[in-house]
């Protein structure tokens, strides 16, 4: 195979005085962290789509990113050798995983048997790549929204015949995730939504999704896929009205439906989209439990859609580390990079670069969040504004034991209660000294 | 007592041609429309809090509604002439229902058992008031936001004691609205949320905002009330992050938390705050059959706040009206003008012209709903996109009955599905041809 | 020519009562408002872009408009029956003009030769067809954003050589644009702008813009080109930051340039992205004298992009022919249809639906417009709030006869001002009640 | 006078190992960095209307900051023990200058006399706290919105009388300013703007406007006020739209109306609120010649209103200090915290760490700033980026001496254009390996 990156070196770590741009500064993966390597803190995945098959296409200009190794015809061929490609970028990376959609690593056919043997024959290269590197795979999805047919919707589409084409192309996409021993398989319902509430009957659409995920469900079982099964919510876009808005959402339906299996897969740009900070939809997900990987990316808030950029903010990052180590880990999920170059940035040096620079955010947030935690302060700090809950009238209240007429006889022999202060630019100085 | 509105008429219908400011052009109350008088199509309400308390104070500018029956002590005789003049002023205008805080009728003391005589004396007047009027109680709530020691919030609060505080403030607000009758009681938590992650156990807190409202419907069993318990979403203000975010949220932690008698009352401008149409947030609503109540008002799309105008525009009063004519009426809970008077708008007559104008929208809407409905046709476009579940393999998807290999196995004997319009201009143009 | 409109009558105007779904219910061409045609108020256009050139693709989607007439090769024979098609379509559609990129009518060459030689035979026809339909040019321009070689900037590139290359193209458009006979010829900067300030020296990029436009305006000098120059604002798409922000950001760079022939084309949904109504917008381009231009759009308030939806709603099409008469019309400029259907709408029914409801829009608003300017209570207010400044001190003000001694004297003698009611309800209603 | 901040030590610099929170981590003020005292570069200001005029009173909520100098009545002598209470605030904090408004440090009287002497007789006290001191003013303003009377606006309110009242106000603040030798006076438009276009005669306002600030310019010169007179651009709030909108529409305004004495006063905030980064909006000022002043605070760019926080994020400071450096330093301007405590950080504690943390950013900005700029990559690469037109055709574009043909000639020749990455993420990283 031709070396289409020539001249770069694999990436390494050099530490924070390094003023070699393709060198990690704080990302050492064997380095012990809190009590575990960086890399098994992050599992940091490659995204095929934005990485290998991003073109710099919006919706006011052609491709900008051509790269040597495709060709024209989205052929088997070329999907085979762009494999190997990514292959070894993620080998120079240094990353141990990557993440597809089904359509990502191979070309649609004419038909859905062409489509799924144009599969089944990446799906036996990428299998002799990850044996041969060690990268493994992250998770596994299927494109359920660029192809026309899912325009109205895959499985909220008010045809049934597309339902069913959509449950078909998970089911193979589910099938090589498990052949591939993928940890996880993600859900993300680009169509799944409503253009317009008047010609869409909400609720018959959405137990139409509910029906597909119990169907999902029960074949992963049947195969015998014991991977995580992921939702990921996002608001708006390219939907006006997407069904999976934000966390609590899918909460609502998760818990309406009795979805029990299924846990959540947040991404930082649909987190804003949506209203809310990264650490908002990361925090909601994981008190329910359900935290179950990470879309690390970064958005634009003064942009109204899914920019998708390289997270390089260590304010951010580090909060984001401190709801991972607090909830003892991500695994079996994992830190994937759902961000693409801008189209502008045309080199391959380019590609190398972003990635580096928000592995190296990542990594340093790591370092943040654990000397916060290891400090220990900021954790006293909050536990101590609910110590009235921990005895007394306030134990009452956490445990059902008093009700209004107990806490109404509280207040009258009290009095009135003193404000405390919330101390909220302490407890942010308090962060800003550990970056 | 003195006649404030001198001059003012009480407002009549006169019809579409009317060039009387104050008169209806469209609310007739007592017109068949759907088979129900259209007063009891909308139940409308006047806001206390807003008509009779609104100053204009705005965080940059100081009072500017300075009414000629209140005086700048907030004191118990002064409540007792306000009520008067409000229900004077219900009256005049022609409408059924008022809403409450309990701080918006009567001064707080300077005990919790001083603010509840003064309470005790202001309903003493309303009840004889409702008795000579007709005028009822459409909902009543406590202001569990504005005093300071709500600041960190109010059953999510990190103190008991501000807790236990809120439920005996709660529990006094519930007995009053049982008293006089009325209809429902709104849980609105201004300040149940979070201004930052930081120093916020998220988890302990929204397990004390359940155990709060668990408490607060045992009560009112206890009492014998029997009116509906409706919380009222709301994103971001006025605290940062509100957990009552929009309807799918609040159906998240209402499912979580097994509080199965609430219902929703649902806000227009609560719903653009977080990024949905009104019609979304009732629809959501409406599809878990928890649609209560209306606040019916309006935003300003570009303004990042809480604008709480008059809602005139009937091309989003005759969507709100297809929701609720659909699910047979929203009695017992009603149509609450949550609206205010700009800031500069200074005269009494725009006290009566602003609730005039949004009557009139809602009625107009009301009418262009019934004409929609009773025409068919859009229904009947609607139902005919999802013709394919009706029968068949569409039909079995819904029944269970299919699974991924059966559809799988239908996608590869019947090939690609065709691609149906959505034709949404056409599904729009139809709503615009019945304004 | 195969008619592949078969079946589509041309639109005709029935009146409000019509329930064809294509007839126009309130537009009817030659019905005289305010004494002129209706035609002659609006110079309606269709652009050609969205209407003829429009796929369907979205950032997460495939084509899904597939016209018959339409081969997939992007040939010169294809420009040329598409352009027969698109005139027929106008002609049934019953509107007078068109709008056009350079790139839109005819395919880009192999070299700028090959692309001039390429619009060249497709304005041969285009000449033609206008002269036996009566269907004129509103406006040309060059696209100057979709070639990967604009990604940095066309006019604001680092590289001169792209800056040449625009030179080049827009020097053919005008030509082209002038040949036609077209009124106007329009810059919209897609790529004038930065993705990030720290790769950018903004005030260089804005000299060269300045530039360009100098070389334009003499250049349109050259030929005897006297259509008007027009600048569409737009912010932050695709562009992060866009030059051309909103129209008072324009109004400061042809300042601070002396770019004094250049006007304005205003766009409802770069109004709305920029933060501002429509109506702003306009009056903003209309009090500067600078108002040339419409696009006929609307955007969707909750979405972070360009929609481009068909603006149905009276409501803003009212407040906009108000603007319209009072500057005593738009002509030159005219109404361009910028909208595209619906990705999901791929009947071709849909193409005139679209078309219809909003032209329809347009009309009603104008009838309104014209009886709220003919009642003349509206003008009458608003006059009247500014009376003060008609005698007295106020003239003083607005002469300059005063400065601040006199009015602190005035103010000293004559004490505090009265506070008078801005009534927006009422000034709201009066508007509503012309519906 | 009672120490109010009893145990509250002098703020120091300690550097960045100390865990003293109310230390210095960064800012030693005579430290030499670029050649000048790192106080000399910010000439930071606190002010006085969130510190010592700040409630917490929001629009959902009552006052929560209560501080013991101050009582309940809005009495001169409380005015001048407040301003004490600053002198010594300021001094504990080692900042070098204060702002304010009129109303601000001495409460508004009965008549405007009157106000105007309980102004006087703050302002002695003032001038001699500022000798005993060394704390100086950086501006002056005066506030012309708070007050009923403007909620039509100051200078564009419909009523010439309230016109002469703002301008009687101005001239005493600008008198009051020149008097304590303030550098600048500002001008925040905050009611000159409009609620609804339906009642505002915008251009007849903006005239007006103009009007207002061409007296003020005449005042200060026969006064002798030397200072800078600065706008301060805001969007959208307290009114529905300002005409002051961002820097650009300031730009326009004063350039449409010869206003040519007057700069800018740019704060984030106002940035965000108006769509636009804080370095977009002191780069658009800096290019015109025209940044004059800063307001440094922070706003949630998820929330739609002036949050007014204090800045703890290195990454925007670092590139606030990048643009201040490259214009050669902000004096006579400075740095202006217009940053108001959270509602809930009630304790006087709270007022310092505040400060001391913002402070603390910028001064690491700085340090950022200086080495990026030392280093000279960041500007090399940008440099090259513009390399062609520094000769050859290029520098014709920029001289003028060619113009479209002669560049379509070019291209005809030179052919198709390279195109080169932006190589956005490598700009990025190397800033983001200087934090």
């Amino acid at each position: 195979m031709e070396d289409y990156f020539a001249g770069i070196e694999p990436i390494r770590y050099e530490g924070p005085d390094s003023r070699n741009p393709l060198s990690y500064r704080y990302y050492d993966a064997d380095r012990i962290v809190a009590g575990k390597r960086m890399a098994d803190h992050f599992r940091f995945a490659v995204a095929y789509w934005h990485t290998f098959r991003g073109t710099g296409v919006d919706p006011f200009g052609q491709q900008t990113l051509v790269r040597p190794w495709d060709d024209p015809v989205d052929s088997v061929d070329n999907a085979l050798r762009r494999m190997r490609v990514a292959f070894d970028f993620i080998a120079r990376l240094g990353v141990d995983y990557y993440c597809f959609h089904d359509r990502d690593i191979a070309p649609e056919g004419a038909s859905l048997a062409e489509s799924n043997r144009n599969l089944d024959q990446v799906v036996d290269l990428a299998e002799k790549l990850q044996a041969d590197t060690g990268i493994r795979l992250l998770w596994g999805t299927a494109n359920l929204f660029a192809n026309p047919r899912y325009m109205n919707g895959a499985a909220t589409n008010p045809d049934a015949h597309v339902f069913a084409y959509a449950a078909a192309q998970v089911k193979k996409a589910m099938e090589v995730t498990h052949r591939l021993g993928g940890a996880n398989y993600v859900f993300w319902g680009g169509r799944e939504g409503y253009a317009t509430l008047l010609n869409t009957d909400m609720k018959r659409e959405q137990d139409h999704l509910a029906r597909f995920l119990h169907m999902a469900d029960d074949y992963a079982r049947a195969i015998g896929f014991d991977g995580t099964l992921l939702i990921e919510p996002k608001p708006k876009e390219p939907t006006t009205h997407q069904y999976d808005f934000d966390a609590a959402t899918v909460l609502a339906f998760l818990r309406g439906y009795g979805l029990d299996r299924f846990k959540l897969n947040v991404e930082c740009n649909h987190a804003t989209l949506a209203g809310h900070t990264f650490a908002h939809e990361l925090q909601t997900a994981s008190d329910a439990g359900l935290l179950g990987s990470i879309d690390a990316n970064t958005g634009d808030e003064l942009i109204g859609w899914d920019t998708d950029q390289f997270n390089l903010d260590p304010a951010v990052t580090s909060r984001v580390m401190m709801i991972v180590l607090r909830q003892g880990g991500i695994a079996p999920g994992g830190f994937n990079f759902d961000a693409k170059l801008r189209r502008e940035s045309t080199d391959i040096r380019d590609m190398f670069a972003a990635h580096v620079g928000s592995i190296d955010a990542f990594a340093r947030g790591l370092l943040v969040a654990d000397r916060i935690i290891a400090d220990g302060t900021l954790d006293q700090w909050r536990r101590e504004r609910y110590a009235s809950y921990d005895a007394g009238k306030g134990a009452e209240i956490e445990s059902g034991a008093a009700g209004f007429r107990d806490l109404e006889q509280w207040v009258l022999d009290a009095g009135e209660p003193r404000t405390n202060s919330g101390r909220q630019e302490q407890f942010e100085n308090l962060v800003a000294s550990f970056w």
